[in-house]
């Protein structure tokens, strides 16, 4: 599989491009939706999410005049479990223990 | 509290900077055990340092003519959770589902 964490990495290394992952994650959206809460304009906000989809992390398609973004499904995934595995092993030890120790979740 | 995500996932946009962390994970390292797996120059080597110093995720001290390099306990943690949070609602649940399946870990 072709590593592509560099680009995830830095796809997040943006606020604004964090927020739009953020307001994505509740469902897609258009991209002027996309621009509201944001003092940008739309190229702006178009160049941003062009970083997001180049990284995997967002996709889009067009329907009319409106263009639909969304999060890929597991887009995060590879950076996800590369965060995840640096641990010190104190953190991993706490991290294990506070699973035995939490209640079960509810599942719904 | 000040909100440092813009250098973190910046400073891990790199593979060499990555490739440092994980081998900080394993314990401290002096500037040149670190510089060593890199066909780097050791200002190279000290740039990448500092990058991943300004983002709190290393710190070094000086002990004579060694400078020794660890990772900052929870420097990653600000990021592991902002990623954490970043799932479809499907992917959650099966995130939990998953934690209710798999047997107990072993705590050793």
């Amino acid at each position: 599989m072709l590593n592509n964490l560099d680009e995830v990495f830095g796809a997040l290394s943006d606020a604004s491009r964090r927020a739009m992952v953020e307001r994505l994650v509740r469902g897609p959206a258009s991209v002027s939706q996309l621009a509201e809460p944001f003092a940008m304009s739309l190229p702006g906000v178009v160049q941003h999410l062009a970083v997001l989809e180049a990284a995997g992390i967002v996709s889009s398609h067009k329907t009319g005049r409106v263009r639909t973004v969304q999060l890929v499904p597991g887009g995060l995934g590879p950076a996800t479990a590369w965060i995840g595995r640096q641990r010190l092993p104190a953190e991993a030890r706490l991290d294990r223990l506070s699973v035995h120790l939490s209640p079960p979740e509810d599942l719904s």
